[in-house]
């Protein structure tokens, strides 16, 4: 903004709001707008909200995910089937798949995907807890949920190296027609691919 | 959320966020893990700038802006054309104005439109003390810049009747074509008005 047109302590709210994701410059100022006209019901609770997840947020030592408490609600779970372990890129990749109550099971969040060209190795993803935690026994089925990109896919298969030899199966989701998606709109690969991986009409 | 898969404090971040204007439920848990990402960065100076704003925030006197201090940073600055006054339904339009630089004067900020159906009269608008405002002299303009709906059109001839008599030349902004607008896309109003108002190719 070239000219002040509010006090700096308003303009800093604007900047911060800027930087989330889903929320530019203009959707900043109407987001802080309407968090100043709702000061008791919302900017107050946000200030109150942000303050007590930065003091209490920890990152789940088994399996990633953010949580308050370490082990997460999701490890602490006693109806969880901690045999299969859901293996997903990024924490919010595991939040999609609870959201989509598809499976009831364990996850394990990687941090990423192995990229040499941006020096992201296997050291800087969580392979080697993932490695330990198959080998302690236990796990039966390994679910590679991970982008059906080429870093993804690189990484799904370096991840079934290192665990060759272990008692433990190793799937990956299947690919085909998005479940409300149309077919124009489609790459290729995925028209291929659900035609390879077609079924029987019951 | 059917289970809840990470602890009540980032939920509740969620849910304040996901309150927002441009912010989805779902905008609004990415918005959430990144902040949780980013707790130094981001989270903490989220927590700090609201709980700031939220203690500091006012609203002008004199022109109903949002700021800080009271008057408003627009109504202290010395090098305003105070003698011309632009009334806006919001004070986003008020921002919207100032983002354009089109004009450095005053502001009256109203608080909406008149509304009968939603039971919105004179008495819940800042137009007594805009009223007031002008009847202490010096204004030489009044700019009505609400919106161009019937609920703007309306507040505006009810303002320019409290204001008869008084020595104050009262405009509205032009109708016409947005910059960059399509023809094919704009209704037949604003291109009839554009039609009438055309002016020469200079």
């Amino acid at each position: 903004m070239s000219k002040a047109v509010t006090g700096p302590e308003i303009e800093r709210l604007i900047q911060i709001l800027s930087r989330l994701p889903g929320l530019g410059p203009r959707s900043a100022r109407r987001a802080a707008l309407h968090l100043i006209k709702k000061k008791e019901t919302l900017l107050q609770p946000l200030a109150a909200a942000a303050a007590e997840a930065a003091e209490k947020v920890v990152v789940c030592t088994t399996c990633g995910n953010a949580d308050t408490s370490d082990p997460c609600t999701i490890c602490r779970d006693p109806r969880r089937d901690n045999t299969t372990i859901v293996v997903v890129e990024e924490i919010a990749d595991l939040w999609a798949l609870e959201r989509s109550a598809a499976i009831n099971a364990a996850y394990h969040v990687l941090g990423g995907t192995l990229s040499p060209l941006d020096g992201v190795g296997p050291d800087d993803l969580n392979i080697r807890s993932l490695v330990d935690r198959v080998s302690r026994g236990g796990v039966k089925e390994l679910i590679i949920a991970v982008n059906a990109t080429v870093e993804g896919q690189t990484t799904a298969h370096y991840i079934t190296d290192q665990l060759e030899g272990m008692d433990v199966r190793i799937t990956r989701l299947a690919h085909g027609v998005p479940v409300g998606g149309e077919l124009d709109y489609l790459d290729e690969g995925t028209l291929a691919a659900a035609i390879r991986s077609r079924s029987e009409i019951s």
